[in-house]
């Protein structure tokens, strides 16, 4: 990558309007690509309370769009879409490629690399984890709520994830006040953050419960462990080990959080795609595969699945079954 | 019992309501008890829509009370509460005993026979399963929409849990134009017929899905298989052997049903008490006793738990987690 390279944020929700803002405020050349809040940042800018420090930054200071044909090539792609939205990969990054992008996934679930090296090729694809709290308020506006860390590593690995182009992209992040770490090993590491996501999306959005409310009860406790423990076995049968201690550190590093709404509790709130297929539905296939049986992961995708098909009315209740 | 006994409802909802009105329509002395209902009924008398030949009792052949200390001591109890309501069973019931007052649970669930012995002695109590379909469509008007039968035994019973006792209820029944069996052994009954409510009325209500929509693909046949099994283990643990082509039995007879809600999927639409206790909890704490995993039936037992912990709010997702 070049001392001032192009970035490309494909999806600038949340996270990628905030990782972006971060960036453009550093003097970094930032183009966002917008869907339903192009017309009010193109005209009004963006705003961003943080725990890392408030700022904003007005239209002039940003180059936003509601087209990818109009971006310019990038020499760093940083990929925020939903993932219930990979199927527009296809019409949206080839304009932002030229000899060199690197495609940076900050997505949730699993298979979302692997999508992205089928179509722009193995090398060319790298992928993080945000282990934060970001959430959208108003259009233009937007809350970083609690610090965390983006991990990344490559996707194509031999002995390490770590690569020259990945200690670039994360002492870049650092130094526009992105807390960001290289990972060994960025398999697990999807993995690792699978353990938390399958009991926490999962039970929150079929439960409608917050974080806090999960953890309050033994049953909840023993559900959301139990649910881990299914994870653990299909990282193992993938080839990934965890360490033995990996959901009870995260069960108390979530009690800490309070009361917490994960994105998949709220898309169902709001009726929108739960990001059923890369949290859920891949890795079952992936433990089916490998034989191993997962009872509890099955239900859920059972259980999301059918709510989803359900999800067109404004109620979970409103389908009229009676 | 008498030739023309006396015989108390108690909790006259759809179902007690359906059978109390054929008893009398054929003769009995009934004598119902209503909460909700009670001033219409009283008034207006029952309306009901059958299957089996429609008919409406006027209020002057009707004895209703809306207060169980002002009902006659009756040969023979039919509960009909919900088993939600088991503990108003000190208040409600010691005012319809006599010597030899026989008290038969047409409850959801596991452990009303039990609850019912604690208190008024083993050899009172006797059970049975309404294989039917019967709703109240207003206050005072029931639709008994699909056949069915009533199957029943002794709560104590040896050899069998046939009984002259029981012979002679299933026997009255039948002359009532209500189809009834004398079962074998009642404890099995209940073990298959939870066979039947744990994956319909637990997935019913979890997902607010009727029966149609439930076997409708793969993966929700495989979930309702998957609890059946689970049931059948819990049930060998507890001494009583299933055939082994119960589930796919009832899954066949269950695709015949068409588009039918659960009472507890109707509970939970209608904000009221879901069974939880004697259709999830005690099946679980039996299994558990005997050292059986049942991780699906806990599972949806802790959905639902936490499901009606939030379920003061008319919507389930109305308690503004964010």
């Amino acid at each position: 990558m070049t001392d001032r390279p192009t970035i490309a944020v494909i999806g600038a929700g949340a996270v990628g309007g905030y990782y972006g803002a971060r960036l453009a405020q550093h003097g970094h050349d930032v183009h966002l690509l917008l869907r339903s809040d192009y017309a009010i940042v193109r005209a009004a800018g963006l705003s961003v309370r943080s725990v890392d420090g408030d700022f904003a930054l007005p239209p002039e200071q940003l180059h936003v769009y509601d087209d990818a044909a109009a971006m310019p090539p990038a020499d760093l792609v940083i990929v925020t879409l939903k993932s219930t939205d990979n199927h527009q990969f296809p019409r949206l990054i080839p304009p932002l490629l030229k000899p060199g992008t690197a495609i940076l996934t900050l997505q949730n679930g699993l298979g979302n690399e692997d999508e992205l090296a089928r179509l722009f090729g193995p090398k060319t694809v790298l992928g993080g984890m945000a282990f934060v709290c970001i959430n959208r308020t108003a259009a233009g506006h937007i809350e970083h709520s609690d610090y965390g860390v983006i991990k990344l590593g490559e996707f194509t690995a031999n002995e390490s994830s770590r690569s020259p182009r990945v200690e670039q992209i994360a002492a870049m992040l650092r130094a526009s006040n992105i807390n960001a770490e290289a990972l060994d090993d960025l398999k697990a590491g999807r993995w690792d953050k699978q353990v938390w996501n399958v009991p926490f999306n999962g039970l929150g959005a079929l439960l409608d419960a917050t974080t806090d409310v999960l953890l309050s009860t033994d049953a909840g406790v023993q559900q959301v462990r139990a649910l881990m423990e299914e994870v653990i076995r299909a990282a193992a049968a993938d080839g990934v080990t965890l360490p033995p201690d990996v959901a009870e550190k995260k069960i108390t590093a979530t009690r800490s959080m309070g009361r917490y709404r994960t994105s998949t509790q709220i898309d169902r709130q709001n009726g929108r795609p739960m990001e059923i297929d890369a949290i859920f539905a891949r890795p079952v296939e992936i433990a089916r595969r490998a034989g191993v049986t997962v009872p509890l992961m099955e239900l859920l995708l059972f259980a999301l699945t059918t709510l989803s098909a359900g999800a067109s009315s404004a109620s979970p209740f409103g389908r009229g079954s009676g």
